[in-house]
């Protein structure tokens, strides 16, 4: 298969939003989204609508969680035209508490992107971790 | 906005797979995807890789949720170009017990679209209800 060629640049743009995410910078964080970005986060709300809502967001889940982070991307699929691409991988998020306890899940992602003025933005994001069935627990110790 | 042509093949595609759904018409509900689809489904794990994998699960899960079907979806955005497209929306999914009682929750759906000698195709999936941070749980109660 042919690889076309945004595909590296969405792969370049999901590795920098990843190094920001991991620099806990929300301001270098949320300039890669467009301002009517729809979010579904894992937690706390069915959707986020709009950068501003999804950056407060953001911020929570940072507050909530500090400590050194863990957020490492695997399984990275990517379909891209020239203007609009969606991608998707299986992301390992955690990080250490007062304790000095580590702990760590598997999520799923999906995103969407465009291309607006030259420039790939994200226009959707969707993050999540499975529940089970027969319980409705939320399923934090899968393995890919 | 101008709408792309593609954007009401999609909406098209999406409906009749709906309807697939509702029937509980698996043989419809898998022939809208790709042989190496990657579905990332709200339970069970954390992924399902080729339409047989995720055959089963869709098998599984209406062996344990018969009953009349609830099936609604919501605020459905399109992004579509000539050959790929990128969809999300809100989908209200239910049914009825063997006591008669009908449950219902909110999901998140994305989903990725590659067109294929000349027929669109789901390549990906994405279902999902968000957690609560604090307790862990399956926030099942959201309402758009």
């Amino acid at each position: 298969m042919s690889t076309h060629p945004s595909e590296n640049q969405i792969r370049s743009l999901i590795d920098a939003w990843r190094q920001a995410v991991m620099a806990k910078d929300i301001e270098r964080i949320v300039s890669y989204y467009v301002e009517d970005i729809t979010a579904f986060d894992a937690v706390g709300a069915l959707q986020f609508k709009g950068k501003q809502a999804y950056r407060d967001h953001w911020q929570a889940c940072m507050e909530f969680c500090p400590g050194p982070g863990i957020f490492d991307f695997e399984q990275l699929q990517i379909v891209a035209a020239d203007d609009i691409a969606f991608a998707h991988w299986l992301a390992h998020c955690g990080g250490t508490d007062e304790q000095g306890q580590t702990k760590a899940c598997w999520m799923r992602v999906s995103a969407g992107y465009q291309r607006i003025d030259g420039q790939w933005r994200v226009r959707h994001e969707h993050w999540s971790a499975p529940f089970d069935m027969q319980s409705g627990s939320t399923q934090f110790d899968l393995q890919p």
